[in-house]
């Protein structure tokens, strides 16, 4: 019998409990879900006589060590921050761990004490980080086989809202945390390089610098992540001259975006003063001249520009930040997490809506003097509000992933992420039984050609 | 004997220098002017009797501290963060504190042991911070003494070059740390009050949002500083309904600075790989879409929508920043540092060059029904490059601090800002007979209207 500690319970661990559980016969499997209250970890668990759910406070050492000494391997979908005191535990006791987020510094220094005690740390291998890394690595290996050179890589990936419960005039609602949405790009420029040619985005020009892309013959946008320099290292693309990776939204969606980043709305630094007793319209106002005379709205689209009939206009009106009566109701608030309180009204997923993941990769590649390119594609659609397309991508790959730690068939020790063969190769080919299946098609070799979508 | 010790023989010690060396028969004073090297230092004492410069490294701790010991007051005149060390010494060895920089955190703590001592740790005595406290407290108090209600404050400070020696399209060199020009407006949003609405204005919107003012009949305009907020409480206007700080620029700087926040080139918060090799042209080129067949100069003007016959346009290539040829020559550069030498080809102040303060204070105010205003304006020009009315103003108030202190005419211990009448009183004063004084006049009330000075 093998154990297995799940530490948290929430949004995303729907399918991941789903899937063990199914498997927890065949394969033997105890489950134990532990989280600050078993509320949410006993409706998943539905009474599965392979899994029970315990009350856990990570904070109280005592309570995390019995626990983790019990299992023969831990998941924490914990947020990023908290991994840390999880992971020496398991070192301590000698546990596998599985996480989704990506590999902070503090548990890359563990690299050496996890291989001496011939433990697999597995990170980064949900949806993103996690299924892109595992897509472009066996398709770049592929190609690398084969003797090609590489000469572009680009890479984008979306959380959206499906097609049929897309009902909004931003065609975008809050399929996962609400709060990285609204400060998505923020923390410094966005960087890349194009033909050798390096390239800079400051986040306040970040949504007006968008690409577009074609999807199962959808038109997206797409706005430039962080940092994508790094990546070439990662994926052993060093010399590339074209690497990029960017965000995916519907057409449209960005250039409306830039009304709340130019104003200063999606600002996380500093406190409004007295914002729990300020209404939606007061919000707006204090980004806005002081001109009592003035409308807030006169004001604000003489400010950014915006005709009455441009449907940035409506799509404002739509989310209703002008009314003067709504109240915030949050105390010494940030911008952001007002601006978020205010799209939350808006951009919740009903019961029955449906959300999607988006993510296509494009690579360029010389072999015998011709240029190639693939592009390889993933669509995945939700079944409602618990069971998401977000939950599903992001913990099937950590299910299949602690499966075949647990097993053996990946055994490779170290604090890692699912770049290797001998961790995409099984993990990729199970997903295709729950239809996470790229569609990889040759294309011609366009280059960085900003009008190659609709040229 | 009094004997003073001058840490830091820098730009801004000219001026002090030259006031504590023409004060020295008379006060009995002794100056020692310590520097990491002697040669700024001898050149400022020009052989005066009073005084001798010594090699002092401040991180030696017991070079300074024998130092420190033998002297009766210690002006620091370095930059703010190396201060702490010097603090801590003269409360070791009992001695008082003059310096120009804003009261950080570390020396704030400082408050009681310095009380207990009955030293006084005098800060944010130069020009801004300094003049401007004095000067504004003064006026306030005197307001507030009739008993009135203060409506509105907004202040103003500039560090400009002298008409007559501004001889660019820019209207502007650089009178003082390059540095910090370059990042001038960073680190937050600015944050002011009007007629008791608040507002917020994000970093990459400063430089459109300016606010025009006259002084001696010359037009000027002025972005918000960070934070005017916390100045109602250091100014004991806590309720007061506007409250405003803003630094001045002549007409169209703003404007035309606002390009290179918006490119993103006054970032210093990551480096650029291979800065040392690329052109200025290639440094604009990071900033802009990749798209090899078109030329810099059109992807620039049509990115930020300038026309070819806007005078931004001539401000650009009047700095020569499209050169292909000219190589940045700093290795890791972060965009801010490159972008500054490129400004410092430009903007440095030639040997005969004059440079220019302005200041300008505008006191609204109610007293038995009526509403009043108060227009409080200083012009200084300085001499040469060396003694330029920047060293001048910092300078002065500093030395003059330094005599009353010495003397006991300024003795309420503490760490402090030079904000109560026995500090700005005699000061004030003592400025008068360097030219320093501020004209005021009535003028009429006109609250906040964005059309006054104009209109």
């Amino acid at each position: 019998m093998k154990n297995i500690l799940i530490i948290g319970a929430g949004k995303s661990s729907s399918f991941l409990i789903k899937y063990l559980l199914e498997k927890s016969d065949e394969e033997n499997l105890r489950i134990i879900i532990g989280d600050i209250t078993t509320k949410n970890a006993e409706k998943l668990i539905n009474n599965h006589k392979n899994a029970k759910s315990v009350v856990l406070d990570i904070f109280k050492t005592k309570q995390r060590q019995e626990l983790i000494k019990k299992n023969d391997l831990v998941i924490s979908m914990l947020p990023a921050r908290f991994h840390i005191e999880v992971a020496k535990d398991c070192i301590l006791f000698s546990k596998h761990l599985v996480t989704a987020s990506y590999i902070s510094e503090e548990i890359k220094v563990l690299d050496e004490a996890v291989k001496a005690k011939n433990l697999v740390f597995m990170n980064e291998i949900g949806l993103d980080p996690g299924i892109d890394h595992m897509s472009a690595m066996q398709v770049l290996d592929n190609i690398r086989n084969k003797g090609a050179k590489m000469l572009l890589f680009e890479s984008f990936c979306g959380g959206l809202v499906a097609p049929e419960s897309d009902n909004n005039l931003w065609n975008y609602k809050f399929t996962w945390n609400p709060r990285n949405v609204v400060l998505s790009g923020q923390g410094g420029a966005a960087m890349f390089i194009q033909e050798h040619t390096y390239k800079y985005i400051p986040y306040h020009k970040l949504f007006r610098r968008t690409e577009f892309l074609k999807i199962n013959n959808s038109k997206y946008e797409a706005y430039a992540n962080r940092d994508s320099l790094k990546y070439r290292s990662i994926y052993g693309l060093d010399n590339i001259p074209t690497m990029y990776r960017g965000t995916i939204r519907k057409v449209g969606f960005s250039r409306a975006w830039n009304i709340f980043v130019q104003l200063g709305m999606t600002d996380d630094t500093y406190t409004i003063e007295d914002s729990e007793n300020m209404s939606y319209r007061d919000f707006v106002n204090l980004f806005l001249a002081y001109s009592p005379s003035d409308s807030v709205e006169l004001k604000l689209r003489s400010y950014l520009k915006i005709d009455q009939d441009d449907v940035m206009w409506e799509k404002l009106i739509e989310l209703d930040i002008f009314n003067a009566k709504k109240k915030i109701g949050l105390k010494n608030a940030t911008p952001a997490q007002i601006l978020q309180k205010i799209l939350e009204d808006s951009w919740t997923l009903k019961e029955h809506d449906k959300d999607m993941i988006v993510m296509q990769h494009l690579f360029g590649y010389e072999i015998n003097g011709e240029k190639h390119q693939i592009e390889s594609s993933l669509t995945v659609t939700g079944e409602n509000q618990t069971y998401t397309a977000m939950a599903k991508t992001v913990g099937l790959p950590v299910g299949i992933a602690a499966l075949k730690i647990l097993k053996g068939a990946i055994k490779t020790p170290g604090v890692q992420r699912p770049i290797t063969k001998e961790v995409y190769e099984p993990i990729l080919k199970e997903l295709e039984n729950y239809g996470i299946k790229f569609l990889e098609k040759e294309v011609p070799y366009l280059g960085y050609n900003p009008n190659h979508v609709f040229g």
